[in-house]
């Protein structure tokens, strides 16, 4: 899998690409992660990717051309299969919507910054707008990495263990179970017995009560069926 | 505000905390954020800080005493607000936790890796759980960035134009209007009339009549009132 991600801040994006599993997945050549610049698409010698927006108002927005260019460029190149916005007005995202972006081959990535992109690059570019949650950020960098690393990890061959994905939270609608490690005490805080029983079937059984427990507890409406 | 970041993959964190706005808040002595290395804090001479989860199963746990360690020992120089953990299942990060968080002193941020972290730091020292969404990620330090970021934001100071942070999305329960700057056409995509007819009134109700528009579109849960 490709992803190219069109940021005014690729330096911003670079210690989380290039850790731990991210890193991990461009070694073994499973996803290929490019930052593209936009500032190079810039109009004129200042190379300017903003300006000061319609109406008036505070905060400048990110101009309709370098965006165009930069995205046409990059089309010239290769088929993509989304071209996608980060912007807290866009979709949700969660699990089942990073599971489906895995299996596509090329995605790009827009992060805006200021007030945001131009509308018209909503309207006529752009395929699918993805939100992180209800808050603000400084610009789409740290959503794109977010977005990024939790479609990273699902391609086939990059965690060691490939069990390890579908045991995790929301794969099944569930919360993860708590989960325990030495020591037995400290403090007098105890290990529940029963995870030291060796029967791994009560341990199955007691893992999925706590795991019904818990979602019970803190998110009702996933037992809901919702996505 | 100083926040602490307790973490195994410190350089993970690093370019997202040096630029930008997070830059601009520490250059001011706004905003000091930490990063607590894990490592220092381990077990024995190979500096374990996780194991073998009991009761079996892929993934490995972060281990307690680590954590508790490194916990006291920066509770023993300073007090703390809040000790928060980074998790899917915990409360949902939105506008108004950040808000409220930015008021605090002294934040603790724990990123989970692995299978996360054995359940008796949660029982025992952690005071909030906080997600910032329904989907796994490779460990706590994108999210724990998220949050230091919408937090960061809000400081009085941080932002060049105070104004500006207040009219964001989610500040009043609205999403944000479009926004539209030079050309005023491209390729016959026009700029809508009313923003450049200089009617300030009339621009700031068209703006507000399409906030609205966007806002039951899109995200009508908004305009009943929750958070």
């Amino acid at each position: 899998m490709r992803i190219d991600i069109i940021t005014v801040l690729p330096e911003l994006l670079e210690s989380p690409l290039s850790h731990s599993i991210m890193q991990r997945a461009q070694d073994k050549g499973l996803l290929e992660v490019h930052l593209q610049n936009l500032r190079e698409y810039g109009i004129g010698k200042h190379r300017q990717v903003d300006d000061y927006q319609y109406g008036g108002g505070a905060g400048m927005v990110m101009m309709l051309e370098p965006l165009v260019n930069c995205i046409e460029d990059l089309q010239s190149q290769r088929a993509y299969d989304e071209i996608i916005y980060m912007t807290p007005d866009g979709e949700r995202l969660h699990q089942g919507l990073s599971n489906r972006l895995s299996l596509k081959e090329n995605l790009m990535i827009i992060c805006g910054h200021y007030k945001g992109i131009d509308e018209r690059i909503r309207e006529h570019l752009v395929t699918m707008e993805i939100s992180i949650g209800d808050f603000v950020l400084s610009g789409g960098e740290l959503p794109a990495a977010v977005l990024v690393d939790s479609i990273g990890r699902l391609l086939p061959g990059v965690l060691n263990d490939e069990t390890s994905a579908l045991l995790d939270s929301f794969q099944d609608n569930l919360l993860a179970p708590p989960v325990y490690t030495r020591p037995e005490e400290f403090r007098g805080w105890k290990v529940p017995d029963i995870l030291k029983s060796g029967n791994f079937k009560k341990i199955e059984e007691w893992r999925m009560d706590k795991a019904v427990e818990r979602t019970r507890a803190r998110r009702p409406d996933l037992l809901e069926g919702e996505e």
